[in-house]
């Protein structure tokens, strides 16, 4: 026998990762400078790493039902109530928990293109139907309710991604309300801030307080520094605690992770360094790239170097890894991720020589 | 606005951890003895706590796309080819992509009750119906081909758990063939081997080279111990590789639950150790519990102790914590994990003194 169609389903392109390229172009991984997949290039935080050294050795028992603390913890930061924090395996495990919630089968979402793979494959999963609203360089990839109404047409899920990937790109909290106030009563706009630390914009979890059709996503994997350890999460409208009891997928954030991500919370230290040295970063890639780049509210900044599969090679070769664009539809550009200021020197240095 | 009617998705009732009982009971978790949830009584395996330890410092980056490295040592456990290994988060997680590979809205499955809660959840999550076929405690929950048979109903998957949780029965490699010979071609006869590793029958996997209708799920949360960093597999028929391209969720199995497999897939002593230990336990419960018992392939024994509920909060006063399986529809019974020595005489002591 043979699985169903599954034509329809385009599997995600990965970066890969520092050793395999190591691997590849037969050098040390410590002589490549990695910054292709918006990771933390100063490290997880030392207080995360402990909480996981401590965990070890009690990883034969299952994560708890219930990471309360963890919750509660979060919950306090964006003054929201427990319940709304819903805890999952990365932010596209959150992104699977949405689409459960939420979709009956050929229900439609809208998505921005350019943009962040997994909102069309979480819901095409759950045999949802996947519309695009675009992001135009024209216009500087500009992100406003009425570039995304222009698309809308009554879709059950609306994503906004801000900071933008790859573009960098904003959509402030006034502009999503201008959005949710006018889809309809029916459609939730899911914002997903996986870069949101980055930002000097406030966060819409501000606008939970006041409507119920906006959710905002989060995860541990970028300012945290927690990426391989996987943990991401959804903050919810008020009263949607029983349907997160409903679609949880039991322990499937880890007990390694949520212990991570509570002491990684607490480290103010690690996520000061962390965004001080990205802005640091963006600021010199501004200044110093020798091709148009866009303004970035993320740890990382596009780059037009005109044909981007070409410098991303032959950049690789020399080192230094960036993110090709092409499967983001932007072949003329490469995305570079913040690093600490030898790294993006490097990075620059590199990518002008090339252009 | 409001999520959708999820009134048929039932929430999981997972069992308590250690710590969160022992707040509850106001003692040391050190005093209790927690045989609720299969968890490794052993520990995990040693050396996969020194890999999760080495792992931490470098928690900031994605896992590797392709854990080729854990693929090829299970797939060469198995013999079976690379690609037929879908690593997962959790078995749940690879219930989930075997959903997403094979139902179509409306597709059914065969559950067995009582049985694993998961099947059902993440058939209902894909938009699937279940059916269910009874495993008879009159007929000490035996597992044939022919009692399967009765229920079917032309199926798109059919779940089989082999050992049972939480009856402890099996069902042989002939038997599934059995059963896979008389369903339809278009269905998957998916066998559940949680607990595969305490058991002396033969794995599933072995009908693999033979057929294309049969899948068997695997996991590293029983035998190895890593139940609290999710790693799980399926190993599939011969030619889907590229469906698993198209259904993995990028980076679910994260870096440390791989790290972790593969350091534990070599640690036999562990496992050794582990699997010679709970049999020890089992001939000790089914020989000194004054009540019946039935054999088990797994690491736990299902008992009856006439009121499975009084018997689990009054062994919990007591610090012993076993599952009361009235959420398995057998309220007359309660589940006791195999311990060490020390522990399995305690919990057997308790039990007899409610009986």
């Amino acid at each position: 026998m043979q699985p169903r169609d599954l034509s329809a389903h385009t599997p995600y392109e990965a970066g890969r990762g520092i050793e395999e390229t190591a691997r590849e172009l037969g050098v040390d991984p410590e002589d490549l400078v990695k910054l292709s997949s918006n990771e933390n290039a100063w490290g997880p935080s030392p207080k995360a790493v402990v909480a996981i050294r401590e965990a070890a050795a009690a990883v034969h028992a299952y994560p708890k039902a219930s990471h309360a603390d963890l919750q509660a913890a979060l919950a306090d930061r964006f003054d929201v109530a427990d319940g709304q924090v819903w805890l999952a395996n990365g932010g596209d495990g959150a992104l699977d928990y949405l689409a459960r919630a939420l979709l009956a089968p050929g229900d439609e979402v809208l998505v921005p293109e350019p943009g962040f793979a997994y909102y069309a494959m979480s819901a095409r999963f759950h045999h949802g139907r996947v519309n695009e609203y675009p992001l135009r360089k024209a216009e500087d990839f500009e992100q406003t309710a009425e570039g995304v109404l222009d698309a809308y047409d009554g879709e059950r899920v609306v994503y906004v991604t801000s900071p933008h990937n790859p573009a960098g790109t904003e959509m402030p909290p006034d502009e999503v309300r201008a959005l949710a106030d006018r889809t309809n009563d029916d459609t939730l706009v899911v914002v997903d801030e996986a870069y949101g630390e980055f930002s000097e914009t406030p966060s819409a979890v501000s606008l939970l307080g006041e409507r119920d059709d906006v959710a905002v996503l989060r995860t541990f994997s970028k300012a945290y520094g927690l990426a391989g350890c996987r943990l991401g999460y959804a903050v919810v409208p008020d009263d949607w605690a029983d349907a997160y009891a409903r679609v949880n997928t039991p322990f499937a954030a880890s007990e390694i992770a949520c212990r991570a991500g509570l002491a990684a919370l607490e480290d103010d230290d690690h996520v000061e360094r962390t965004v001080e040295g990205a802005r640091e970063s963006r600021e010199y890639m501004y200044e110093h790239l020798d091709c148009p780049t866009w303004e970035s509210g993320g740890n990382f900044v596009l780059a037009e170097v005109g044909d981007g599969t070409r410098v991303f090679e032959a950049a690789k070769r020399e080192g230094v890894i960036v993110r090709d664009t092409t499967s983001f539809g932007l072949p003329e550009c490469v995305r570079i991720t913040c690093g600490t200021p030898e790294m993006t020197e490097r990075a620059v240095g590199t990518v002008n020589d090339l252009l």
